[in-house]
This record gives C-alpha cells, sequence and structure tokens, in this order.
C-alpha cells in the first residue's frame, strides 16, 4: 500500500460518469475481494495449523507465495478518501483510516513480513507452519482491531 | 496455474466439515474475487485507453504492476473438479474447463504476458499504454468465450 489516498481525479474518473458514488462502491469491491482472496489462501494454511486439513507442503507453499503476492499488491486506488463507513453501509472502515496514515503503513509492512516469515518455511513442515500462524493472524488483526466497525 | 485440479482431500478439507458444497462455493468465490480484482486494475487502464479518466503514469505503473501480480497467482486450490455451471448456479465456469487443461494453461500464460507487455510500458505513455490493451483484452476474452457460460 504505497499511496493509500487516491487522488480525486481517480477517484472521479473511476465513476466513469456514473457518480462519486460508483468509484467509491468500486474501490470498496476491490479491497473486500483483495481481503477475501488473503482470507482464502490464509483459511487453508489455518486449516492444516488445526489438523482441519492434512498438511500438503506443496498446497501450503501455494497458499503462502499467493499470500505474499497479495499482501504487496499495491492499494492506492482501492481506499479513496470518503469510502468509510459513515458514508456508506457497504463497509465496516472507521473513518480514522484516513487519519493514520503512518499506522496503516506500518500495519501493512508487517502483514508482509508475516506472510513473507510464513512462505520462508510453509513448505517445510506442519510445525514450522503452525509456529508462524500467530504472527500472520496478529498482523490481520492489528488493522481489523483498530480501523474495522464491529458487525453490526 | 500451475495446477487448476485442486486434491479432493484439498476440496473435502476446505468445506470444514460444513459439506463439499461449502469448499466448491469458497474456491467460486476466490476466483471471482481474483477476477474481479484483475478488472478492478485493467478498469483504470481501459479508462485511461478510453479517456474517461486522465492518464497518470504512476497510477497506470501501480495497475499494471497489480494486474501481473494477480495473472501470476496460483489458482490450483480456486478450481476444483466439479466446481462448474452443472453443478451449481453460483458458477458460469463450463464443465470443459476440466477436460481442456492444456488449452487453460496456454491461455493463462498468455495473460500473463500481455500483462507483462502492459507491466513494461503502462508508465511511460497513454499512447503505449493504447497499443498494449488490445493483448491484455484478448487474452481476458479467450477463456471467456471457450469456458465461461453466456449471462442468462
Amino acid at each position: 500500500m504505497k499511496r493509500i489516498f487516491a487522488t480525486t481525479a481517480l477517484a472521479v474518473a473511476l465513476s466513469f460518469g456514473a457518480g462519486i458514488s460508483t468509484a467509491q462502491d468500486a474501490a470498496i469491491e476491490a479491497r473486500q475481494n483483495l481481503m477475501q482472496l488473503q482470507a482464502f489462501n490464509l483459511g487453508q494454511l489455518g486449516a492444516m495449523a488445526k489438523g482441519e486439513m492434512p498438511y500438503d507442503a506443496e498446497q501450503a507453499q501455494v497458499a503462502a507465495d499467493n499470500l505474499v503476492a497479495l499482501a504487496r499488491l499495491d492499494q492506492s486506488a482501492m481506499w479513496p478518501e470518503g469510502s468509510d463507513s459513515f458514508a456508506t453501509d457497504k463497509t465496516r472502515a472507521k473513518p480514522a483510516i484516513w487519519d493514520n496514515f503512518s499506522d496503516l503503513m506500518e500495519k501493512d509492512q508487517a502483514l508482509v513480513e508475516a506472510a513473507v516469515a510464513m512462505q520462508e518455511i510453509a513448505g517445510t513442515d506442519l510445525d514450522a507452519l503452525r509456529g508462524r500462524m500467530e504472527q500472520v493472524g496478529k498482523a490481520c488483526g492489528a488493522c481489523h482491531e483498530d480501523y474495522r466497525e464491529p458487525k453490526n
């Protein structure tokens, strides 16, 4: 997430003339798609860690590789100012996100580092994988706890 | 897409004991999330190409970089056998996908190459970007034409 603030030009242009709310909605959908893809891959690692799914070194490595690639995506276009939970019920993203840019960047970087740490050992064995799950989970949770509204 | 056939063990395990349909649904959602993220990024390049959005070299590069990273994700867990349009109305993926593995791999590789070609010049100028849009669009379309059911 190199630039979290999408430019106004971008936000307006993304609306394709259909009004600003469409651009906001597209950005909200994009980041939700991204988080769901991360959850899909992390879910496989978590299922192996919990013994709900047999450990498969190749599949664990694939999931961890995907997680790193996803964590490294540039999200700058996905977080236009105003695409928050005060503006629309399509997101639980708190307005505070846009007031805490440097904290967000740190938390984003922590997720990349946790994913890379997982990537390094996901294909080694189940114990190694288990040993690094917590770091990834905490990195996800760090943003969610501070910047996501509770579910209704 | 190194291995398009997710193992049965994976598909079963992903259901987390909630029945096979849940695993299929999770895989279908994951690939739809991926394609929507690709469309989000390609949409920005397309909007610039069509003059619906001002050309921004940095933003174009970000979108192209994202597109390459997304095209390179390993989709092996996203296409379990049986997650097709005959089995569920949650997908338009034709069963033929699972009978044409090598063709799918070729088409998948063509998308990676088209995205890389775009990445090389997206930040150069608008004419260069325009010149490589068609290759990306065709790569997307190649799979959709052969392997996606028409919209109802």
